[in-house]
């Protein structure tokens, strides 16, 4: 079969950036995306040198995300899908742009600002046509996708117990006062919204939980702070979770716990077995049937799976990574596009690539754990569907 | 120096008991006591082989612990003081009756079925001048020592985030309904109190967290949940905590957690420093100064400090492990007492060995938590200090 | 059933030493000893300072080992056992000593200064009638006793492959300039031995590698090495292993490697399954059957099995560590001890007990080490049996 | 600065082989290479299925690696270089083929099938003025770097123990005599070479314990074992080993120890520090400065230094692992050539990529080794320095 690569740009993402570079190396990992063009920077002479650096011609290095939607649909090799690798609050208006054009969209989280953005956000997606991700990437990782399998296979049994955790600590001092650009718009509200270490990482855990169990959280009891003095955002998150179908859970997300590079970490409890998984050790999935030893399901190793496999290059003992994990994501996309573009259906990956609805949901999630931190921790309701109409 | 080991006896704890021999165990490591008399069950058959098998004499083997009180105080031999290995809800008469006879106590954990009593046995104590001490045994680990020693130091910076969990699985199944007599009265209120795994473990947990970080839970928000059908207290604890000075927390305790045995472990994060501390490895103390990378202190081994070393028996990479710990205790409890029996001051260790104070504030820290389950997790503040008079 | 406590005496372990120490507590931990006689030192007034230190009565504390056998036999409640805790040297003679007067003789290891001397010994054992016990502490572990009970029945299937292996680093720098007085006898030749780190941990490697394979060595390759200058003893032993019935092996042992505290470890590889087992980590035991996942095993956890529970304390989860595997020992010794006196078969702990024949085993294989490194490790046998007639 | 990437051809490596497809993602993770001729099979038939499924054009499959020297030679957009990825025995003459036509080589190791085509090799690469790079890829994870690095500046003092080991259990059973085809072609001595786990796996511990410390192995005693019935080449590898400067160390490779996926471990010890990495949690490597606790130095963490910076492509935390410790090789020999094609020196990334002496030494060992164990284990050194002239 002769090799089709998707013809892809990118929104964001110029020199200095980090996610954008992330995406790229996605993208090339498993060969299914060519980058062709980029409205890279804001700024327009780093947007060119970036964009030479990455091998995009000149005329498609674009200054703006609008004029590079419209001159990419009227190209016949124009792209395909767009990558959006903005800070928050410009996911809206670039999504925007490209599906008006019929153009297939791959966003960084948090999907948008705030929820009325990312409601109206799944109008547009809807009568677009198109195509749009959201790019969850740990959902990627080929052990979280076997946790999720032994969930909905009834290994677990009934959930009772949800444990989710994202520590981090690269914002313990007040770094957004140094040129660090990626604390800067982090922890500044135009930029990031009205979540700081919540938007940024809490949604990661959220999304990770509700992923894995299949399950929605109806409601959360929460507790921000900033404990950093003078920070804007919060950078400390507590909350309780009650999920929809009895399960109860804790979710803790913080950047400023010193000794934590990358910590997210899922638990789940059912009244058969327990599962455990943890972001820093990838290649191990903890599985522990009550009443038999723990097992060490190793990623491509002995019980790990079928869809395990499938999203496994190397084998066992080799181990694989964030950028595989998110290559992963990028792989099902790529299936679900090259569906789409063929007439075909994308069930098979379907489930597993984050939505809109996902994105929403997530929305959901930050505002009301903002609204329960602001009412003293009052049980808040997500269940904000009559909006969703 | 001549050897004078503490003669003691103990109420509960005959055979088949769990923790009467762990604490049998915990006095003999260090050869500080010697146990010259029970009343070690209600069933007096049962209570005098149990005796005998401890080569207790026939004549110190007690039906009835008021007896027992009674006759060992006029004993020339008599016992210096009580060990208390009884369900929950013995707690209180039977330390009330040594006491009034001048009798040292030694009592296991929670210190009363609730509040009110506590709060009368503290003025018991203060009455009987004799010494009372509450066996919160995890902190008698050495690294637990350290770690309270890098907070009093000042390593840690100011505490910010304070994370306490203890899980553990032994109640995922209704073991209630078996013979299993340790499951049958845990989970009983008229012998528990009305908390479950809360009092069980949750206040162990609490106890850590307030030991290590020198500060005060000043109010909690909780939900707590008996998942399994049928029973009758919680067996799974979700809380968020404030402390006195500022630092916020989780804590997290269950009973219906498949994988976990013995869970208990707890992270502090301060603005300078976080430590990390798990008490299925209690022989390694991680310390991550921001910074700098994270350092593996390990009990005896370098770094470990002057606290850890007085308390290690054997040096580093020779696991000492919970017998120890508790051992530990003991150790500081007997010297309490030959200070005492000396006339001497008790300083040195005072602050090391949990007290009726120490009691008190996990009976608050009870009652706050089911008042705040019973509220839809409103927070609930322990300040009770009116009452305390 | 009336309790009944063996007595024994020590000969060395006065103030200052550790091994003694870590005997002591392990008798006492299970209160089936009594200390009641001693010649704790050389040194007459540390002896009895010693002595009664650990309520020795003045008159049971001897100046010499000698006059301590010969008292001891006289009297009505002598010692029914020694222990002998002295540098290596002086095994052979206390022994010798004790087993004449037909009193039990629990010895630590290695259990004399020379192969020579182990075979004088175990023609005065037999005579003797009386019991011997070498503390082969390691094997008291009950993960240990499980691995040997998995690798019995076959779970393992044929061993291919036994990696074992023991690295300290505390004489990394050469301490015996110090007045470190471990560091001084053990790297004494007079006081040792002709094996150094071999002696002191390479037979303890060695003894495990045998306790759980229920292999014999055959043949031994070896490189032993002094690495710190001036050094008498070797600090670092290489050796390669045949075994008896097809296994290979390798053993490393060091006491100049930094960062490894007691880092004993062993892992064995049959054509059906994997084990592997750290003394640092206890109470885990990682059971690899081929083409599942590994489980982990844990110490009276769920799959630990008969062995491991009957020495198991306290529940899973609930760390046991050196001490209590020290324990064990003795555990199984007041068995024999008790069956012996009762004139009853010590069949059921016979085989976990090392005895005179694993110690004769243990000079084989330091004195075909030192023989292969003299000679350049060409591969040197163990068997000497017509020696043993 | 605009980007170029280098063109590349492949020998070996089309659809079902492994380590081919390997190259490939470790080439585009960076985007530093342009893939665009091939010989991926020896089938005609497979070898274009296989090119055209890559993206490579018709007319650039090749059926023969000759042919493709030629060819490719002839054409102003001609590879660049070729990465040969083949089994073993064709090492040699693809590589001489394209070296012959100055065409730059990327070679799979073990170099060649044995020191004599290893030596020649080095003739032919001399004299070509190409570029000859071996792919010992375990050499190009970040912390492997700064342990090297670590040692370069003396912070481990004068080495004198280096343990390496490299088990794995896929060879457990007899499956060369199932249909899978790298068992077969690994176990075959017409294809592999006269060493089997030796030369697949061995040799990667061997280069890897030479290129941390920067010393040559001098002798080897070897025990090498066949223990699966009827397979030809050895499936487990005991040896001790001697370095050239006063360090001593043990290398043990295995593919028949159920439990271990890809193990390949190294610990360095000198005398004032010890080092300790595995592949299998390759973000960490572990640093023990004698006298303090030891550190968890983590890839992009405090304190993992410049040059494991320079090949971190996101921060701490997120792990980085197999694909991208081989994408990093790939990265310094794109600056390699680069440098080469630009007439500029290449020392600064010289050191790290391994080469054709790298080889050699590889060939050395493995000849060694053979020796060391048909002569039952007798030391045999490596110095062949006179055939090398």
């Amino acid at each position: 079969m002769t090799h089709k690569r998707i013809r892809i740009g990118m929104v964001g993402g110029g020199d200095g950036a980090f996610i954008g570079a992330v995406h790229r190396i996605a993208t090339r990992i498993d060969d299914g995306f060519e980058l062709v063009a980029g409205a890279l920077s804001s700024n327009p002479e780093r947007a060119l040198s970036s964009a030479l650096g990455l091998g995009i011609q000149k005329e498609r290095s674009y200054d703006s995300f609008q004029q590079m939607a419209l001159s990419e649909k009227q190209r016949a090799d124009g792209i395909q899908a767009v990558v959006i690798v903005t800070p928050n609050h410009m996911h809206f208006p670039v999504a925007k742009a490209f599906l008006e054009q019929g153009i297939h969209v791959i966003c960084d989280k948090p999907v948008t600002k705030d929820l009325d953005e990312a409601l109206a956000l799944k109008r547009i997606v809807s009568e677009s046509g198109a195509f749009f991700a959201l790019t969850h990437n740990y959902t990627g990782y080929p052990l979280v996708r076997h946790a999720k399998h032994l969930v909905d296979s009834g290994v677990l049994g009934n959930l009772r117990v949800i444990q989710a955790e994202y520590p981090q600590d690269w914002l313990t001092d007040k770094v957004e006062d140094t040129d660090n650009k990626q604390a800067q718009w982090r922890t500044d509200p135009e930029k990031s919204g009205m979540a700081g270490c919540l938007g940024d990482i809490g949604t990661h855990a959220f999304n990770l939980a509700c992923f894995i169990s299949g399950q929605k959280v109806q409601e959360v009891s929460a507790d921000l702070t900033a404990f950093v003095q003078g920070r804007r955002l919060d950078d400390n998150v507590h909350t309780m979770l009650r999920f929809d179908q009895g399960a109860k859970g804790m979710l803790w997300s913080s950047q400023v716990a010193p000794g934590n590079e990358n910590g997210l970490k899922i638990r789940l409890y059912g009244d058969k077995a327990g599962l455990e998984w943890s972001q820093e050790s990838p290649n191990e999935l903890w599985l522990s049937i009550f009443g038999e030893p723990t097992q060490k399901i190793t990623r491509a190793g002995h019980g790990a799976g079928e869809e395990a496999n499938r999203l496994s290059r190397v084998p066992a003992g080799h181990p694989e990574g964030y950028l595989e994990g998110f290559a992963n994501l990028y792989l099902d996309i790529a299936l679900a596009i090259h569906a789409i573009e063929d007439g075909a259906a994308v069930d098979s990956v379907q489930g597993f690539i984050p939505s809109i609805d996902d994105g929403i949901e997530g929305m959901k999630f930050i505002t009301a754990v903002l609204t329960s931190s602001k009412n003293n921790s009052a049980w808040q309701t997500l269940n904000t569907d009559h909006l969703n109409e």
